[in-house]
């Protein structure tokens, strides 16, 4: 029995062969992405996004990894930390550290989603992929308190001021998001669907992701 | 075989006998809301709620559908709209009146909610219904166009200024809800799941709220 069945496959409904994964800090988005991979046997990019761009760019995982979803500092600090890195040559042209890596990001995103069917948590796909008609865009949020529960446990960190380090880290990804694409990191309208993990569980996201995706083939 | 297995039934998940439907204009989800309570057996409220608001407020049903859930004009004209009606006593105080029909809307959602499974389009009823653990709060929003079409086959629009009105529709519905909760109506975290319409059809989009409600049972 199909699980959704009242899906109408017209022409308006494609088949979702790209899931892009955004997420609040916490809220198990990415064990949701990894788990959604491995049940659909599709590709899972998050570490493995990561070290194809420093394969590819020559940059650091490190500074990959921190930069390529984040604005941590004030603008002014990170136009300063750009400023400092401005004469590294690019395609021809100088641009700052972060924009280099935000482009050569962007052409490895385009580049797997057209040639396999995989799940990218953050780093912006979302917005990349915009206007591909087979890309799947799904934002995963959760109640404070689980997040706060979840970072302690699984990423271990502090107790003290865990939850304003959430927020910390969910800013830096908004205004990272703004930066690149002047538009708004979890706004209902950029996504297909939006869940709230502390409602379903992350195997009860996973399945209902899974439904969408299978009934759409 | 149940549709989302991996629904993890714990202390902190539980069974949703109320869900409230908020929508953009256009976006099927006042059907999506019928065909849900249908599916389901529960009572379904939209234009049974407004009767019952008439009946028990002496208010015109015109007066309670407009008013109920939209800000139309101004925020001056609204206030000057309201004075006009000072006059009328409410429970012991003087009370404008789209005050007093958001007071006893309020109070009868909650009675709904305390007496019967159901299904409650609009109004404020995510807002009213926040701290209820066995509430599901949906938004459903859909493609601009998808939107248009609808409003002008299903709802009668004209086709000229389709868009415009649209727009119009949803900045009053935001408007209300932002003066009456002092909340954004539409913003991600407020509510369980979002979906995008135009990417499951309507039906699909009843099966996915179907499948998550039977699981928390």
């Amino acid at each position: 029995m199909p699980v959704c069945k009242g899906f109408q496959t017209d022409s308006e409904m494609y088949m979702k062969r790209i899931i892009t994964i955004s997420r609040e800090c916490g809220s198990g988005g990415r064990t949701i992405g990894r788990k959604l991979a491995e049940k659909l046997g599709y590709a899972f990019y998050d570490k493995e996004l990561i070290d194809r761009v420093a394969k590819e760019s020559g940059l650091a995982k490190e500074f990959i990894e921190e930069q390529g979803e984040h604005i941590t500092g004030s603008l002014l600090f990170n136009i300063a930390s750009n400023m400092t890195y401005a004469g590294q040559v690019f395609g021809g042209h100088m641009l700052p550290l972060q924009d280099q890596l935000y482009v050569v990001q962007s052409d490895i995103i385009k580049d797997i989603a057209e040639k396999e069917n995989c799940v990218i948590v953050g780093r912006c796909a979302d917005y990349i992929l915009k206007d591909r008609d087979d890309a799947l865009h799904v934002f995963i949020h959760a109640k404070l308190e689980d997040k706060m529960e979840r970072a302690v446990k699984d990423y271990g960190f502090d107790r003290d001021g865990v939850e304003k380090s959430l927020r910390k880290k969910d800013k830096a990804r908004a205004n990272h998001y703004r930066y690149y694409t002047d538009a708004e990191w979890g706004k209902t309208q950029n996504y297909d669907i939006t869940l709230n993990s502390s409602t379903c569980g992350l195997d009860g996201c996973v399945d209902i992701l899974y439904a969408i995706v299978k009934e759409l083939e």
